[in-house]
């Protein structure tokens, strides 16, 4: 086997190693059964209890209350930008509230306003994105069928706290990119969603955790697949779900739960990470693009000099540091460190950073 | 390591061992690279060259004409039932011609009938979907903005030949069940589209095959991930795509392409498999579903008296013959002996089925 470098990749994003090892035990047949989890159905019964074991596990994690309904989805968050306004906000004859924090926010704007009328309450394009709107600054719809937010911004590393209020609508959140890497108060949201390849295993299942209310005033007449309600109804095998996908986000959860041993843990480690970076960024030799009171602690973005940039990745791969450019909107550089990226590769990197700094500053 | 059983699940299905063991050998790490392909970003240079060989290998392997475009997309075929029509009958103000050969079908058609007219040319639905249409009863429309069909009904087990023509309209063909079965003349297709989770790997993928001046006259402001001009444009990668799905089903196409020698051997194989069941079928012990003349090279349907189904299937799983039970709207049993179901296991179900038939007959 090679050896494993430490990938910070924006996502897909590392894996937990354990998970992977499972997954690689019994890949060319499960035990007793004698079918891959590459081939098995999802009419079989291991696949129910999968999917039992997995809504279960989450349910109990995030302490999700009964009156969500969790279905596994297909298309990533890209297809929810589409999705979410056609089911919540086709023929409401409301608007519907957009707070932009970031890429992902703006392209989620741009297809519901294909389902309807959008308000954007707020966007912090001015400053590049590098901040949170100040709670006055938020311009909200008197009624509006939703507000919507993206929990955490990839690209620019600005990150919503937990559990953030906005008025009397319902709150729908994309927490593709922050999912279980801290508790969240499910109750206070009307909806949130998340594609799995980053805390959640790998690209090709989608999250979403549904109110009931929200549910049930959903648009009627859409196309079958696109409806939330079919999958609701069908608890996620109306057509073949990713059952690959759904069984690695089975042992993610596994590991968050036994390994780890809960999500306030999990938060711990994410928050312990995290500092050892941002307390490297000293705003001179090293810039931090997000402001310090909304930091990111799965994307940790920075700049330094330009011509710094290229010595800056050459020096990291020597040492197996992977995947630290950052997007070109920013600049400069990356490291996301989501759950799964252990605290060792966060130190060498840490280092590293301080030792290029001593060198070139 | 359990030891492998012979799986006839009609999908998710049976996937080449060679596939799986090279996917299990480098699971924690790829070599050289020392990242998972579960992890692994679709941005990254490997995945470059996943999705250029894939495209390429497929190109050789069915002989896509260079005026036809590859895209991998999410959602199955469930998703196509309603991609297809939002793209190319929307907004046409002409009708869909559809040939219903099948459960599948029926599917297909209701989910077009809310974009546009549709024209059923052809039902079977009067012999539960046990043949195909005679030429002279297909009711095609005088100018159609396609012809839609499914080329291998799995619940039916009625097949299509490869290379069907049904008049002048662009012919659009579900190959999900059929896919890489035997050569195809794509030429006489204006779109094929298949779900890997049969003959080209694990569910979560969906691979079409779209001709340029069908793209060209699609519909406009279509959402930008239903639209099959957003994957074209951006070579399947505008979003994240099923990257591990993507990564087997290039490991499926190598196996085709090397082990077996390309789709005509695999067609042999194939129609060697299914002979070695059709042939115990003998209108009194054992009856066919599908008419002789179209019965599937995927899916082997068939009935015997039903009290005898129980003992069938229990005898069948102490061979390690699994998932054999027919559809409920067939009843009987349903042998999928897809691309990858070993010669082996079809000879021990069909030695197996004429023993059965001896001791009960």
């Amino acid at each position: 086997m090679t050896q494993r470098v430490y990938n910070f990749s924006p996502g897909p994003a590392v894996l937990p190693l354990p998970v992977m090892e499972a997954a690689q035990r019994d890949l060319l047949a499960l035990p007793g059964i004698g079918i891959s989890p590459l081939e098995i159905s999802h009419r079989h019964k291991w696949f129910d209890g999968v999917l039992a074991d997995t809504k279960g596990t989450l349910r109990e994690l995030l302490g999700i209350p009964q009156n969500y309904q969790i279905v596994f989805l297909q298309g990533g968050a890209s297809t929810q930008f589409s999705m979410v306004p056609m089911n919540f906000l086709r023929g409401t004859n409301l608007p519907a509230d957009f707070v932009v924090t970031g890429a992902w926010g703006g392209k989620a704007v741009a297809e519901a306003q294909r389902e309807g009328t959008v308000n954007v309450a707020w966007d912090g394009k001015a400053t590049n994105y590098d901040r949170l709107p100040a709670a006055n600054d938020v311009k909200l719809s008197p009624q509006a069928a939703y507000v919507h937010i993206t929990s955490n911004e990839t690209i620019q590393g600005v990150q919503f706290p937990a559990n953030p209020t906005f008025g009397a609508a319902p709150l729908i959140s994309d927490l593709s990119s922050d999912f279980l890497c801290r508790p969240v108060d499910v109750g206070q949201y009307g909806m949130i969603y998340a594609c799995a390849q980053k805390n959640a295993g790998i690209s090709s299942v989608t999250i979403a955790i549904i109110r009931d209310d929200l549910l049930e005033r959903g648009a009627k007449n859409l196309p079958t697949m696109f409806d939330f309600r079919t999958h609701v109804k069908n608890d996620s095998v109306y057509n073949t779900p990713p059952v690959f996908a759904i069984y690695v986000f089975q042992l993610i959860l596994q590991w968050i739960k036994n390994d780890i041993g809960g999500l306030a843990k999990m938060a711990a480690h994410n928050a312990a990470k995290c500092k050892l970076l941002y307390d490297v960024l000293d705003g001179e030799f090293y810039q931090g693009h997000a402001q310090p009171n909304c930091r990111s602690t799965m994307n940790v973005t920075f700049r330094m000099k330009e011509e710094l940039e290229k010595p800056f990745i050459k020096g990291a791969e020597q040492l197996q540091l992977m995947e630290l450019k950052g997007h070109r909107s920013v600049g400069g550089m990356r490291a996301s460190i989501y759950n799964a990226m252990p605290i060792e590769g966060v130190k060498i990197l840490s280092e590293y950073m301080q030792d290029f700094r001593k060198k070139n500053g």
